[in-house]
């Protein structure tokens, strides 16, 4: 059997995700799609809408046979360490490719990129590092770098944050020679950034504003998701009585930090120069967590940072917790979420060689291992009610999903 | 001028407190009436029904010169640290005598009592280690010693808590040798615990259970209470919108335990012999702050022990913060919550003797000093709305509240 990787968020998922489901089907030729994806915090430091196992459930309905859980550690993060959690995870399941969408759709471009960066490293990592110092942000310097070794072509513009997330997952990949093919689709029409919902693609982002401003599924949105996610949508609301938000936590995140001393929150994960006290600061005078960000925020920190920032803090994960996990060369574990029939043939196939611990709940023997994702999975449920927060907890303890309807 | 001290809690200010004052007044010919009074949270582990400043302007209404906060440090703490850290303040400012409330009004008993008890001293700190030992609680400890010893006579019981805390102050004030005259005037009618409200002396518990209970001003509570405390508990409702209960604090104590690590709480002030995992794993079953109380709760960890250490969990005040200054014999300052024209006369005729930094608001030189009492302060507040608890921080930082009636 053969398996095709995909990195994913699912926030929630949406036609878009189902063509690039069905596009990698062709393109890898697989019989077994394994997506990895974010948990309870994303990538750009926000709350899932709904969370993991919801998520999981409409992934599988559309086609997916294994969905793995992206540690918190990789999972909100720079682009780079989550690609490298991401990729290094895929390959422990023995994916023969990773698909992933972009403007172009043509994956020699990403190639030429990466051998055209590996020749000029050094350079890049030097302008990198002055620019950093001059107190520019992540984004604006590397952005800059790319330029100045000239890795802002036609073909693949690096100075373009769409193409930064492909870059690094083929970074991934050959730095670490992986027996991996890297495959990318292009991607359909609407931009990732686009409000504005039109036709039946829209982009997440523009599914989950007009989720939180209607609070309700509209008309709009239902033609732009699968059934599933409608299912999965409604299911969680009636349960939860929310879409959670980053405002839903505001109360929480502030109280935390101010019984926090400073030297406390300069062990937080990412709090770095001083930016403790701009966030104690801030939070004397905000009034919701879009004030507070508004307010923290530097040419350096950029909005996506501080919001990183403030997930580590909510879910009390330090520098000790993180930085020896994402330093290493190896994943701590592999935990599966959800899987049907197919995925399990294909799991079989592949146990005698997968090295980390395979998990699939929580027990005496993962309690250690899945400290971090508990913590943060308790943080972000600690918003909803006793009855509630039990229940959906429950299934971190039960998981995996299993596919109901057998599609082999 | 001559000054009495009381050591107070004021939840609320109610009649049997205004008729302490003034036979407190009587007995002690005192010109100068000093409270000490803890702030935002109490004795047994409870945050306060309204805030310390709307408290203090009652006191003063009523009687009181000067109103100090006893630091929480001290504050949340066994009868003999919470008596210590009230008398060394009184005595810092110079009180020539301190007068509480007790059964039998009658001060000789309590002396005849501490000289029995120190000459049996090590005999009692024997007996109360090997019970202890047995995995009694403390309260029940201490009991069985005394009766052990024999302090159990009809003048003054020490097997019942009512005179706990009056002997813990006449303890402190003769082990210190301080130049302070202990004196106690006859309690009224009603038992401490007595939820009943008759006639116009009422406990402070059963008025609190009424207001929280009817979530209004009753006819049976404002006959107990002055009017003073029905401008403050009404002006404290209409800004905060409630009057505080431990159960308004559930979700947010909830939140930080279970994204604590057993380590993390074995640091807390309090937390030892693995009560962090009962704690821990109470925490999963319980609907309410109440439940999770009775869960935790063992022979050997009281109510109000376990109270008390969830009040340090939701105030993040450590061992490494609280043992140095309990088991020191000076305490860290004295701060003024609010004062009248002859409280501040007072004041004046004695600051050159006054050692310890006498504190009027939050600064650069004092902040480091209030660190804990702004941690407190901020975990108290933050279950309102960001405006309301803004607004009453600002308090803190203007304090103290003067007299607007010059009293003298």
């Amino acid at each position: 059997m053969k398996a095709c990787g995909l990195i994913v968020e699912y926030n929630p998922f949406h036609n878009g995700h189902a063509y690039h489901i069905q596009e990698a089907k062709k393109v890898s030729n697989a019989d077994c799609m394994i997506a990895i994806m974010s948990g309870s915090f994303l990538q750009r430091g926000e709350p899932a809408i709904i969370d993991k196992f919801h998520r999981t459930k409409a992934a599988i309905s559309a086609g997916i046979d294994i969905v793995l859980e992206l540690p918190y550690v990789f999972a909100v993060q720079n682009s780079d360490i989550f690609a490298k959690g991401a990729v290094l995870s895929l390959n422990e399941l023995g994916v023969s490719s990773i698909c992933f969408g972009s403007e172009s759709g043509n994956i020699s471009y990403f190639i030429k990129s990466y051998e055209n960066y590996k020749e000029k490293e050094p350079i890049f990592k030097n302008i990198l590092k002055s620019r950093l110092a001059e107190g520019m942000s992540f984004p604006e310097a590397s952005k800059l770098a790319y330029q100045e070794i000239g890795l802002t072509n036609k073909e693949l513009d690096l100075a373009q944050p769409n193409n930064i997330l492909g870059f690094s997952y083929v970074k991934a990949i050959m730095d670490n020679q992986l027996p991996i093919e890297p495959l990318t689709i292009e991607r359909t029409k609407n931009n990732f950034h686009d409000q504005m919902i039109t036709d039946k693609i829209a982009s997440a982002t523009s599914i989950r504003k007009n989720l939180i401003d209607m609070n309700q599924l509209t008309e709009e949105i239902t033609k732009a998701i699968p059934n599933a996610t409608i299912n999965q949508l409604e299911h969680y609301k009636k349960l939860a009585n929310i879409w959670h938000t980053w405002e839903h936590y505001f109360h929480l995140l502030h109280y935390r930090v101010m019984t926090m001393s400073k030297e406390e929150l300069r062990e937080i994960h990412g709090v770095t120069e001083g930016i403790e006290n701009r966030i104690k600061n801030a939070a004397k005078q905000a009034n919701s967590l879009y004030e507070w960000i508004e307010l923290v925020k530097t040419k350096r920190y950029t909005w996506t940072r501080i919001q990183r920032i403030f997930v580590h803090i909510l879910t009390n994960t330090t520098k000790k917790d993180i930085e020896p996990i994402i330093h290493s060369q190896k994943i701590p574990y592999t935990r599966i979420l959800g899987l049907t029939n197919r995925g399990r043939k294909f799991l079989n196939t592949r146990k005698k060689d997968i090295s980390t611990p395979i998990i699939t709940s929580f027990n005496r023997e993962t309690n250690q291992m899945l400290e971090m994702e508990e913590r943060a999975t308790h943080a972000y449920l600690s918003i909803l009610n006793p009855d509630t927060r039990r229940k959906l907890f429950q299934q971190e303890l039960r998981a995996p999903i299993i596919s109901e309807t057998e599609k082999d």
